[in-house]
């Protein structure tokens, strides 16, 4: 099974609208560095899952016959803008998994269309999706009721926490348990700035203390990726920033 | 200055998410028959103006440089997904006009970035927005308060109706007494059928009822598109189907 990172972007995604600074410039010009809003999908034997649906263009390539659910992070708009189109499919119905939110986002609830929501998750209680895979939600701080995923495939472990203001012991302990390959976690902002998510001074030290193979940052801001011009990441290649498209092994 | 439909389909779209019927079959071959969220752009030669926003890829076509305000006929989703995204622009302030909602959608009132949504207006009080350009917002009848605008040129009338479930009296003589030369009206539904918004059969008696001399459909669900593939309009030529990318000058 593998994952596919399908945005790697923040809210204002990068190119920022009407922003001309060096990275959204070179994102208007090159294709493969534009960022998408923070999202993936999870291709298994059984079919293909959704992790969070921010991108608007679900539709065109998200095929309702291998479709298995969409796995929701939390519902901000940046990650569920894409449902509102979907949910008026002629699609059966799609399993929607994702924190217990009495709102929802907008009208979602109240017109679910094809979508069922009724898969709630409960914080750290694991959940197989399909022969290949289990998620384990762990619950993360940030301005919204917010789990990121331990993806557990047959033997190897992905922990995906977007959006993320910081860990706490208890979701920490779970993660280091884990024993992840890979962590790919928030880190919109440069060091020392910003609010409601990881600025890379914060995001950085997760690799150690979560006990991690490797870090992906991901969720990133213009400003960030400017400052990463000049300053760039540990030269022992443990710490990468994601790219929309990045394409993960899970054994 | 001209008037550009950027999109002519109903929330569902078409084609609709996994939908293989005669007309959505048709839209993933020929783009040309794809129909977006019901919206347009109105050129002038101050610059342009968008009226509804429910496109999420106006990033990409709307510079910022030439954008003079957003027009809303409401805020219902299908109407104003595209905002979520411009509002995090680097564009000075973009004026957002449109009819008082205490809700607005979700959080764009909380956190409108560069959106001025102050611009809110009286029903029937023209509103001059440019040299060549003033526009009459006249409400309708749907499930949310909703205006339609009359749009008038130097010499010409355009008539905007969507969403639309119905036209009140006032509404109804007013637009009368501006003459116009395009009603661009809501047609979701095959005869008889639907809610909130009009079927053919209410659509249709709408060219002598409000003294048009053209009338196009849009907001077009793809079981009207079906219906029509063997139950062509009135050959007159004076009803028509709209298109996305239809383009109409207003002198």
């Amino acid at each position: 099974m593998y994952i596919r990172l399908t945005g790697t972007g923040n809210a204002p995604q990068i190119p920022v609208y009407g922003c001309y600074c060096k990275s959204c410039s070179r994102a208007r010009v090159d294709e493969n560095y534009r960022r998408r809003p923070a999202s993936a999908e999870i291709q298994t034997s059984a079919g293909r899952f959704l992790l969070d649906a921010g991108r608007t263009d679900l539709a065109d390539w998200a095929d309702p016959k291998t479709l298995k659910g969409v796995i929701l992070t939390h519902y901000h708009m940046d990650h569920v803008a894409g449902l509102f189109h979907l949910r008026w499919g002629v699609a059966g119905s799609i399993p929607v998994f994702g924190p217990s939110d009495p709102n929802g986002c907008d009208d979602l609830y109240a017109h679910p269309g094809c979508l069922d929501f009724t898969h709630t998750l409960e914080p750290y209680r694991e959940r197989r999706l399909c022969e290949e895979m289990t998620i384990i939600p762990v619950p993360i701080k940030h301005s919204k009721m917010t789990f990121g995923y331990i993806i557990k495939g047959r033997r190897e472990v992905v922990v995906y926490l977007s959006d993320c203001d910081g860990i706490g012991p208890e979701s920490a302990s779970v993660i280091r348990e884990s024993m992840p390959k890979v962590v790919i976690v928030d880190c919109s902002f440069p060091p020392e700035v910003g609010r409601n998510h990881l600025s890379l001074d914060r995001a950085l030290p997760l690799l150690d203390e979560l006990g991690a193979q490797w870090l992906y940052l991901t969720h990133i801001g213009h400003d960030l990726e400017n400052y990463l011009l000049s300053h760039p990441l540990p030269e022992d290649g443990r710490i990468l920033l994601a790219r929309d498209g990045l394409t993960l092994n899970i054994d």
